[in-house]
């Protein structure tokens, strides 16, 4: 492979990303591709202080236009300090979340519009588009249900309260797949991790095979 | 004025702009206007943490794209904070550089295109466009020897060194001219300081006019 794959990993918290990311590495670099695991913003110092920024929970004011701008500034450099170059020496990059999820949460559910939110991340990413993007998809409340099984709680008031956002969440992501069929491959993440992880490592498979 | 006015100055340092905001804020409120004078960041807190990542010295690795995202970022909140309620509340508002900044250097003169640094600040700034931009333009070498007089100097190598980027600014103004006519009015600013002021004056107040 003279140049890397670019793989995005998309779905909410519970639907068992971590760990099919980390399966899915093992598996490639036992095949003898070099992998790189990722996340924004990964280590990279200008991102991370870009995402103090952004998390700095007395930073009230801060309006949703300038999240979303600052969002596609750490993704930048992100992308060009740490993506771009694993890319250029050929390795299969693995990015825990990305444009998808400024276009789900903040275009769509959030209500900026996904095609606004689209269009910084464009100048963001230059043309950077993954080859594929998995969408792990999961109803939200089996997702949260998830998450406290493995936390040892129940579910609370407030993890009802933003139910209807998370069902804001998933059905932009179902809007992004209809926009972007060829990329984005929906995965029913309800099933076992075994399953899911099996699905995951085909649909690679038949990508790497288009690259040999 | 049941709404305010926005106006924006834009033009290289040793042009006057300053001065010029000054003696221009000071007439309108002889008049009996209410005026804000601001700039980005502009004591907005958000804005001002950006503009740290921003200015960070040891930041060397920032993105061009990155650095084009984070100002269009504090410019956001800046307007958003600031701007936009001194405006609804009927004030004029005279902004030391604006939008045009960022197309001019950025866009133009470090060649990202100022197409493309124009998509992000459409985002950023969401319709608000100023209605009378004043560029003062001034030829680079004029400007550097007016800046180097004020503080007792010669003009040193760097100065020169950067003369070719200022040029490259200039075209960029008057570039952006040629694409918004109707907004950016240009003044010569190789004039006194008091006919510069009087030809700003005469041009406000004829959009005042327009506002009654």
């Amino acid at each position: 492979m003279k140049k890397g794959v670019f793989i995005t990993v998309e779905g909410p918290e519970g639907a068992g990303k971590t760990t099919i990311i980390e399966m899915l590495a093992d598996e490639l670099e036992r095949e003898g591709h070099r992998v790189l695991k990722t996340r924004e913003p990964g280590g990279i110092e200008i991102a991370e202080q870009i995402r103090k920024v952004i998390l700095d929970k007395s930073n009230t004011a801060m309006d949703p236009r300038t999240e979303a701008l600052l969002y596609a500034a750490a993704r930048r450099q992100h992308l060009v300090e740490k993506v771009k170059p694993a890319l250029e020496s050929g390795m299969i990059v693995i990015c825990d979340r990305f444009i998808d999820s400024s276009l789900a949460y903040q275009g769509y559910a959030r209500g900026l519009g996904i095609e606004e939110v689209f269009s910084i991340n464009r100048f963001a990413i230059e043309g950077m588009m993954p080859e594929l993007t998995f969408y792990f998809d999961i109803e939200p409340e089996l997702g949260f249900k998830r998450i406290n099984q493995h936390k040892g709680r129940e579910v609370n008031r407030l993890d009802l309260e933003t139910m209807e956002f998370h069902h804001k969440v998933r059905e932009g992501y179902l809007l992004l797949m209809k926009l972007f069929p060829e990329r984005i491959y929906k995965i029913d993440a309800s099933r076992t991790i075994e399953e899911v992880c099996e699905e995951s490592k085909a649909k690679v498979k038949q990508l790497l095979e288009m690259y040999r």
